[in-house]
């Protein structure tokens, strides 16, 4: 394939790439990205292992990300029905760069920390005086 | 480097790295880094690249990044003052993983946007019946 440039840009308010954008840039995207790239999850589970993540927030992400296709839902007609969640074809390509801003996110914890700190009490010294 | 297990987690709602996850899973934050990976920017042109961008987001998304030291805010005493915004050293290590979302978001819009269409026939459809 050649690598023509693109009349798609991120950088037009216009183009529908800024919407897909929108949707993969969320923090709950990645960490669901990121659980179901080792294997196939119930609802319930994925909720255990999202620390924090409300049912409802829960609920809107898998909805947007199984309309999007990233996301396979699949229910089985047992009772209670048992429903289960899997990275699409088009989900498993956001693997790597999702999981790139989670690693980046870790490693460089502590360096953006001290460096709110220093910002925090640079501000507060210049209250101070 | 060894990869032994870290204990920091972006899917511990206790751990910080969560926070810095939110930060830069960021729409403004993939665009502003990823325009001023190619040169230094006065504010106004940032305005002016970024289309829909609110002049409020935009200052805001600015301080953000600027108090956790992953852009540079020069000011320049002239009448009027000229301010310009750099990445830093940090700020430069981010560049990588948010083209990579900013690049996917524009490769696989149309295979997203007709998965969104088939979503919505398939709810239409199931409306109508």
């Amino acid at each position: 394939m050649s690598k023509s440039p693109s009349p798609v840009s991120v950088l037009d308010a216009q183009c529908p790439s800024r919407l897909v954008l929108d949707r993969i840039a969320d923090k709950w995207t990645a960490l669901i990205i990121q659980l179901l790239s080792k294997k196939t999850m119930r609802y319930a589970e994925l909720h255990r292992e999202i620390g924090g993540i409300s049912q409802k927030m829960l609920t809107q992400t898998l909805r947007s990300l199984e309309r999007d296709g990233l996301v396979e839902r699949q229910v089985y007609p047992v009772v209670p029905p048992r429903v289960e969640y899997s990275l699409s074809r088009l989900g498993r390509t956001l693997i790597a760069p999702l999981r790139a801003l989670c690693r980046w996110s870790e490693k460089h914890l502590a360096e953006l920390q001290a460096n709110r700190a220093r910002a925090k009490a640079k501000r507060d010294g210049a209250e101070n005086n």
